[in-house]
């Protein structure tokens, strides 16, 4: 099997983050987003949507989407779980890194890619028709990403990991988005004290370097 | 338990005809999103992000996003699995599954928030803050779902289901999405003969009406 990767990409992290706490290693191979390789003919062959990270089997089948790339090696390797075991952690563990995905990293990357130089005509990700930067969806994100970092610290006050007792993939989720950010110029307010101690111990892990 | 639902919204339909595609009954209680019920003193106690479908289970466990209410029951009640088994079926179904979200469903979302009268400085679900509706976005989201409708016609016309051989919750996001579209006036083109005749077999099952 094959995982196209991205080294600075956030998507591409949360995958390379889950492999790691899994212990697993997988041949990968770099495309370059910002110049459009993940738009060339060669990785269009592979992956007609052109997002990174893409998965491919021993036999072909093409799996793309973080989240279904970890459920993958989540089925193979179920221990560590991290996306829970029980019907209840399942399903917290899913409402969370959803959130934390449509309210957080949503948000963020409508600042990025609708301000980032290398995106114009690229506002929205992969192979899509050209689509032109809106100042207004940036805007918007701004106000989004802020409002998720209240949300977040509201849960962490309350939760010593994002889903609850135990670390998982809504953690890694959320700790891309914070990471994510600072493409930005959005940090976690000073003040936000319970989000700030679990950003030193989930970036403390091993895994956080992947 | 019980499921804050609403009849006429995409997001609630796609959990209630998961439950009916499995046979399961759970007790329901209607939210009018239109007039700012999920934003009420009283579901906001129920859930503050102010989101429906809502799960609450008698533990008083909540959980939102629909993808995470379906998984709960999934795990409950396996058959007839709707995410899939081995890790190939889970993570196709994942990967299609998000792809019908994000690039159908959510393109379509961006429209109709964009434009609903309804939805005047509600442009994002939920308990978000005050959000003006940007032309711009509804006008990208046109361009995105005439892309969507095209991916799907290229991929039914490979597969009988979206997700491969057998219906699958990809299936049930893609006709909630094709249905979604009607209320911003985008159609399955005619020409699309896959996506219709698909449309015709999963809208035919009796779970359609759920």
């Amino acid at each position: 099997m094959k995982l196209y990767d991205m080294g600075v990409a956030p998507n591409p992290r949360r995958v390379r983050i889950f492999l790691a706490e899994k212990g697993i290693e997988v041949e990968r191979e770099e495309i370059d987003i910002p110049s459009g390789g993940n738009l060339s003919p060669a990785f269009l062959a592979v992956n007609s949507r052109g997002v990174v990270p893409t998965l491919v089997l021993d036999d072909g089948t093409v799996i793309d989407e973080s989240m279904a790339i970890c459920r993958y090696f989540e089925v193979l390797h179920p221990a560590p779980s991290l996306f829970g075991r029980t019907a209840i952690e399942q399903a917290t563990i899913e409402s969370w890194q959803r959130r934390c995905e449509f309210d957080g990293m949503f948000a963020v990357a409508g600042i990025f890619r609708n301000r980032s130089p290398n995106f114009a005509m690229r506002a929205m990700p992969g192979n899509n028709p050209p689509l032109a930067q809106s100042a207004e969806l940036a805007a918007r994100g701004e106000v989004l990403t802020a409002h998720f970092l209240d949300r977040l610290e509201e849960r962490l006050l309350a939760s010593p990991f994002v889903a609850g007792d135990t670390y998982s993939v809504a953690d890694i989720t959320a700790l891309v988005t914070v990471d994510f950010a600072r493409w930005v110029k959005i940090r976690v307010p000073a003040t936000n004290t319970a989000t700030t101690a679990w950003y030193a111990a989930v970036s403390a892990r091993p895994s956080a370097t992947a």
